[in-house]
């Protein structure tokens, strides 16, 4: 079978590694990403034998610059069967037109509203509705970490509510604009935050509030979620269920992962690139079980966990991978991605 | 009636403030504070007129630094009604004993554990219950602000169960020794947090779970809260409960009061000293109910909420306020302290 063509319209923090994670998929080929500034993230991916693509009026800012271009996006959209768009929160609306003209199938991020696409994706949970489809919105990186973790739970137990705080790093490690720098904010101080309505894109039977504030950190965010399911369960039941999923990860504050920062270290010593970790890790003495209700604490790395989902959406797009569980196989393995407890 | 002679043992962020709320009392005497160390804060001290006394061993080495000590901690306990521990979070019980022998009153800080005490203490929940006693432990910044939001809205619909998440702040601003400085550090990784056993100390029969973590912050603790009570409620019987309150303000986001480093200005700009901030800030947006549950966020100033809750602890100590409501009076109009919507 021929292989899916994909191409990335943007190349910053999910750009940079969607399309990287499509080069080592055995059943895609990356034909190139665009971007519209000529700098080191453009010389990175020239030097690493990505393709470049960017728009018209930019292509003599490039050469300016001696770095090669291949062609405009429209060039590359007329040479792919998926675009994965990755440029900033609400810009991919705009892009859509452009898009559509060209006939190619259409992957947006979770930055822009749910309507961009026919369906809002999470690979645990709705895989088989995305099947074939023209458009998916992949949601951000705060809901697929709530999704992994609760429609895991669900498959052992319905789940009834989610009550879940939200604790939001401030900027991403690159960022040098935004804060704060010494505050707790809540983000918003209005009740629900977008994260539980954005669930709901995905779930739309679940009972969900969110709540978020921000803080002064760039490594993971944090969730404490309290959930309760229609009938008792064991904490055993939860732990099994949390340890065989694909994409989440046990982690043990008694092995002295006690905080992001240390998760953060972990993925260094092992080797992760740019420390990495697209698992969704769930702190196991969190874990905490009391007649039908469920509670933890887990850690969200906001620069990847949405990778393996975007992998899978291309599959689920072209119908390359029929159910969920071939297309996790594939994605899984080819990112090296763990789960069980760790280490 | 003769004055209430008080002493304060401990001159740190809870000994300092709360030495300076009862000069302020016309019903009490500050007799003098105890400090091991002759540093800055005990210049600050003799300077503003505070007597100074300390233990035995010291007491040269604060007369080489040239700063007057009025005798030991012995002859202070012998010329007092009550004594205020403010020593460091698990030191106070091991002077208990002293305390005995010297046949004063006595009242401990949340630092310490709650058998420490008769009774564990916070005034808009149980005052009456500390009457005459010998002992009060006065329970932490952080649960004095769980107690005074849950019992006010326990008086308009019984509070049946809590699920809150307590966003701590790293260190208190004069600290440089403890972090995190990038990281968010679940504190602990395992649930309950301290918190929710401690609110129980003083609402036995309160169905509480609580989960806390610690992000790189200075200024003010942040808490999001769940409660389920035992009826359905409107908002308004919350706004006007919460409104009406004393030590709580209803503080709003659209007014620009949008993270802790807002309310914190805001006390700079209306002139608090140290912008200290002893009432519970609601954010008056987050108020939200859902049938039988309340969910709100408050911000918590660590350094001085407790400030008002160990004054009145005293009168009731004493009996010298038969009532919440006769020592809230006294107290809150000698602090300054606002209530309802600020500003």
């Amino acid at each position: 079978m021929a292989r899916i063509r994909v191409g990335v319209n943007g190349f910053g923090t999910i750009g940079k590694r969607v399309a990287e994670a499509v080069r080592l998929q055995p059943d895609m080929e990356l034909v190139g990403v665009v971007k519209t500034r000529p700098d080191y993230g453009a010389i990175y991916a020239a030097r690493n034998g990505i393709k470049l693509y960017t728009l018209r009026e930019n292509i003599n800012k490039f050469r300016e610059k001696g770095i090669e271009v291949a062609g405009t996006l429209e060039d590359l959209l007329g040479s792919i069967d998926v675009i994965v768009d990755a440029t900033p929160g609400g810009v991919g609306a705009s892009y859509k037109p452009v898009y559509e003209k060209a006939g190619v199938k259409m992957i947006f991020q979770g930055g822009e509203k749910a309507d961009v696409a026919e369906v809002s994706f999470s690979t645990l949970c709705n895989y088989e509705q995305a099947l074939g489809k023209r458009s998916i919105r992949v949601v951000s990186c705060n809901t697929t970490a709530l999704l992994r973790s609760i429609c895991t739970l669900n498959r052992v137990a319905r789940v009834k509510s989610v009550r879940a705080t939200i604790v939001r790093r401030a900027a991403d490690p690159k960022e040098i604009k935004r804060g704060p720098v010494n505050a707790i904010v809540p983000n918003p101080a209005k009740l629900p935050s977008h994260h539980g309505p954005d669930v709901q894109t995905v779930l739309p039977w679940l009972d969900i509030v969110t709540s978020a504030v921000v803080v002064p950190t760039t490594l993971m965010h944090v969730h404490i979620v309290y959930a309760r399911l229609g009938t008792s369960i064991t904490l055993n039941d939860v732990l099994n269920a949390f340890e065989n999923a694909p994409r989440i990860i046990l982690v043990s504050s008694d092995l002295g992962l006690k905080s992001t920062a240390d998760l953060v270290e972990y993925m260094r010593d092992i080797g992760r690139k740019r420390y990495d970790m697209p698992e969704l890790a769930i702190w196991l003495e969190s874990i905490t079980v009391r007649g039908d209700e469920v509670m933890w604490m887990q850690a969200v790395h906001q620069e990847s966990i949405v990778v393996p989902e975007n992998i899978d959406a291309i599959r689920a797009l072209t119908e390359a991978a029929k159910t969920p569980e071939e297309s996790i196989k594939l994605t899984d393995e080819t990112l090296g991605l763990l789960r069980g407890r760790i280490p």
